[in-house]
C-alpha cells in the first residue's frame, strides 16, 4: 500500500488524498471556511519563530499569528507557556532530547514531574496529607476509580446534580455503589445551585459529590456544603487552579487538566491519604490510588509531555502571583460579558442565576435566536472562534479560563455591542 | 505562599529553590552529572530554530544537538518529526491555535486523527472489519479492558509468557476470567519462545494472548501462533509498526505509543469489530471498547497531542516507504549490535536464544560485570544514555526502536569494541 510512495525527505510533506479512502475524512483545507483566509500550505520552516522574536509576552495581540479560543476544552493555552514549551521542544535544556523522548524514571523527567507537583502543592497550599496524583482517562475515569476506591458495593453516596457533568459521574457510581442524587436542576435546565441546609443527605453516605463548576451549563459553586458524613468528593475539572480553593474541605478533587492547567491526557487527582487503599476487588489495577501514590505517579508510563505542560502552566500562575491574583483577573473578565448581557435589554439573554454564574464558561442566547448562527460566523471572522454552545444547549457559550487574555474578552464584549447596535 | 513571587516576565523563568521543600526533589542541574557538560541556563530563545536550519533532514548527527538515547520507552523520536512538531507548535498551519488548544470537536482536530487513522491503516493494512482505537491508560490499561470486554468471569482463556509484561497481562487477567499460564520462560529467565505446536491450548480458551516483544527479556515473536478456539490477542507496545504485520491473524492488537509511534499517554487498540459489544457489567465506561468505537475516540476528550505526534510518525514511516523499509533498517541495526556482541569472544554476551532476539531491545551483559557501570558512564560521556539495562536483569540494554539513527548504532558498536579492546 506504501509501495508509491517516495522517500524523498520531502515526501513527508505531501499528502497523498488516496490514503483517505477508508475513513473519507473532511479535508481540513476544504472545508474549514473560517479559517481559509489564513490557510498558508503546510511548512516545516519554524514561521512562528523566525518571524517573530521569542518572548515571555504574549503575543495575544498580534492578529496575525493568533485566534482569542474561546473553546469549553481542550482551551486556550498561556501564548508565553506555549513559546517556552516551542522553544524547548527539540532540546529540553540542553539534555540533547526533547522531554517526548525522556525516560520517565531518568532524572531529568522526575525533576519535571516533582516541580509541577510542588508547584501545584503551593499553588493550592496543599496539606502534606494529601496525595497528588498525575493520572490518565479523564474525569470520565474517575467517575469510576471514586466509588470503587471509596464504596463497597452496597455503600451508599450522595450526589448533587447541577449539571451534564454531575449527572454523568452519578450514573458511572450506580455501577459500583448505591448512589442517590439528592438533589437536580434538571427540571429547571440546571440554572441553579441548591440552598445547602436543604440538602437531604443521607446520614450513611461515603460521600457527597458536586461538580464545583458545571461546563457546558455556566453553574459554579462559590461555597461548598459540608457532608454530614463522610467526606466531599469535587469535580473541578472546570475551574480548576481558577481561585484559591481550602483543600482540606474536600476528602478528594479531581480535574481534567484541558481547561485551566495544561493538554488534553492528564487528570489531577488531589485526595486524603487516609482514603487510599480500600478499593474493591473488582477495581483495574490503573484505577487503584493505591498502587499511583505509591509509585508517585509512576507505575507505568505516566502523560509525560502533558504533566510538563501543567508544570510550565503552575510555574505561570505562581509568576502572576499564585491563585489570588488569577481569581481577580478572571472576575473581571467574566463581569464584562456578563454586564454586556445584563444591559442589553434583553438582546443577550444568560439562563444562570445570577448569584451563581460560572466565572469560567458563559453560555448566553440571543432574543432572536435565528441570528445566533451570524453572530458565530461574524465573530469567527473576526478571530474569535470556538463560540458556540454545547449541542445540548443551544446558543453561545464563551469559556475564558485562566489563558483567556482580558483582550479577548474586550474584543468579545466591543463585538458583541456592534453586533446589538445591527440588529437591535 | 507565592506571596514572594514578582510577575515580571522573566519570573517564569526564576526557579525559587525554597518551592520544592514540600517534596525535596534532586535538583536536576545538581545531580545530573553526565549532562553537566551540556548544561545552560535555561532560556526561552528558541534556539534550536535559530543555530541550525530548520529542515527535514534528521539533525541526529549534530553531537552538540542531539544524544543517542538508547531508553526502552519513552523513547527517541524521528528529529524530523521533532522539528516539524516545534515549527507548528505554537500556531498550527495558520490556524491560529496550538493542536494543544484545540476542541477534539473542531474540524481541525478531527481532520488530525482522521488522517493520523487513515495513515495507520495504510501503514499496517488494517482491513475494515477492525476498528482502530486512540485511548489512553496504556498496555497496563489493557490488561484489565481485554477480558473486562472479551469474556465472562467464568470464561478460560490461555497466557503464553514470555517476559514481564506477558506476566502482569495475566496477573491483571485473573480479576476478571479464568486464565491460565499455558508455557511460561520464567524458568529460564525469560531467554526464548516456545514451539507453537508444544503449546497446550484449552480447547475452550475464548482468547490466546501473547506479547510479541517483551520490551525488558529482548524476546520477540517472528511467527504467531494460532490460537486452537477463540482469537490471538497481542501486546504489541514495544514493536508496534516496526515491520509488517498481518493483521488478519489477530483479533486484538494493542500498544502503548511511546516506543515506536509517539509520546507516552496514547494507546492504540485494532480491534475486530465483532468482537466489541459485550463488556461485562462492572466495566468502567472508558474501559469499554463500545463506546470508543461508537464515537471514534471521541466519547471524552482523548489525549490530542499525543495523538497529532503519533499521526506526524505515521506520516513519516510512510514517506520512508512503509514498514517493510522500516524493517530492513531495524534488521541491519539490530544484526550490528548481536554481531558485536557475537564477535566478542564472550566479552559481552546476549542470554537470548539467537533466533528470538529482538530488533528492538538489546539486552546485553559484560563478563567482567564488574565493569558494567563504567560502560554505562563511559557511553553517556560520549552523548550516549539510558543503557542500562532494567533494574530486574541488569547488564545493559540498548533499546533501537525505528527512530533510532543507524548512526546511533554504529556509534554504539564502535564504543563497543574500543571498549573491549581498553578491558579486554
Amino acid at each position: 500500500m506504501a509501495s508509491k510512495l517516495t522517500s524523498s525527505p520531502n515526501s513527508l510533506l505531501l499528502q497523498n488524498p488516496n490514503r483517505h479512502h477508508l475513513l473519507k475524512p473532511n479535508s481540513y483545507t476544504t472545508t474549514f471556511s473560517n479559517f481559509a483566509t489564513q490557510n498558508k500550505p503546510s511548512s516545516i520552516r519554524c514561521a512562528a519563530t523566525s518571524t517573530a522574536p521569542v518572548s515571555p509576552i504574549p503575543a495575544t495581540q498580534d492578529p496575525e499569528e493568533r485566534v482569542f479560543n474561546f473553546a469549553a476544552g481542550p482551551a486556550t493555552l498561556p501564548a508565553n507557556v506555549l513559546k517556552k514549551a516551542q522553544a524547548e521542544l527539540y532540546n529540553w535544556r540542553g539534555s540533547g532530547m526533547s522531554v517526548m523522548e525522556m525516560s520517565h524514571r531518568g532524572k531529568e523527567f522526575l525533576s519535571i514531574i516533582q516541580k509541577a507537583e510542588a508547584d501545584l502543592r503551593a499553588l493550592l497550599d496543599i496539606p502534606e496529607d494529601y496525595a497528588v496524583l498525575f493520572l490518565q482517562g479523564g474525569a470520565t475515569t474517575q467517575f469510576a476509580m471514586i466509588p470503587l476506591n471509596l464504596c463497597k458495593p452496597d455503600d451508599p453516596v450522595d450526589y448533587v446534580v447541577t449539571g451534564s457533568w454531575g449527572d454523568k459521574a452519578f450514573k458511572e457510581a450506580q455501577k459500583f455503589c448505591m448512589p442517590k442524587v439528592i438533589w437536580s436542576g434538571k427540571s429547571e435546565k440546571y440554572t441553579n445551585i441548591p440552598a445547602f441546609e436543604s440538602l437531604e443527605q443521607n446520614p450513611d453516605a461515603k460521600y457527597l459529590h458536586i461538580c464545583t463548576n458545571e461546563t457546558i451549563h455556566g453553574v459554579e459553586f462559590n461555597d461548598y456544603p459540608t457532608p454530614k458524613n463522610g467526606i466531599l468528593v469535587a469535580d473541578m475539572s472546570s475551574n480548576f487552579c481558577s481561585k484559591p480553593v481550602d483543600v482540606s474541605k474536600f476528602g478528594l478533587i479531581y480535574a481534567g487538566a484541558q481547561k485551566n492547567v495544561g493538554p488534553s491526557g492528564v487528570t489531577i487527582v488531589i485526595i486524603k491519604k487516609d482514603l487510599i487503599g480500600n478499593a474493591q476487588e473488582i477495581t483495574p489495577v490503573m484505577l487503584d490510588y493505591k498502587i499511583h501514590a505509591e509509585n508517585n505517579s509512576l507505575y507505568n508510563t505516566p502523560p509525560c509531555y502533558g504533566i510538563y505542560m501543567c508544570g510550565l502552566v503552575f510555574e505561570d500562575l505562581l509568576a502572576q502571583g499564585g491563585l489570588t491574583e488569577v481569581e481577580k483577573k478572571n472576575k473581571k473578565k467574566a463581569e464584562l460579558i456578563y454586564n454586556a448581557i445584563d444591559e442589553s435589554n434583553g438582546f443577550y439573554r444568560c439562563p444562570v442565576e445570577k448569584s451563581v454564574r460560572s466565572l469560567m464558561n458563559v453560555p448566553f442566547t440571543l432574543e432572536k435566536s435565528d441570528l445566533e448562527a451570524e453572530f458565530i460566523k461574524e465573530a469567527a471572522k473576526e478571530k474569535m472562534v470556538q463560540l458556540k454552545g454545547h449541542r445540548s444547549v443551544g446558543g453561545m457559550r464563551a469559556s475564558i479560563y485562566n489563558a483567556m487574555p482580558l483582550a479577548g474578552v474586550e474584543k468579545l464584549v466591543a463585538f458583541m455591542k456592534d453586533f446589538q447596535a445591527k440588529h437591535a
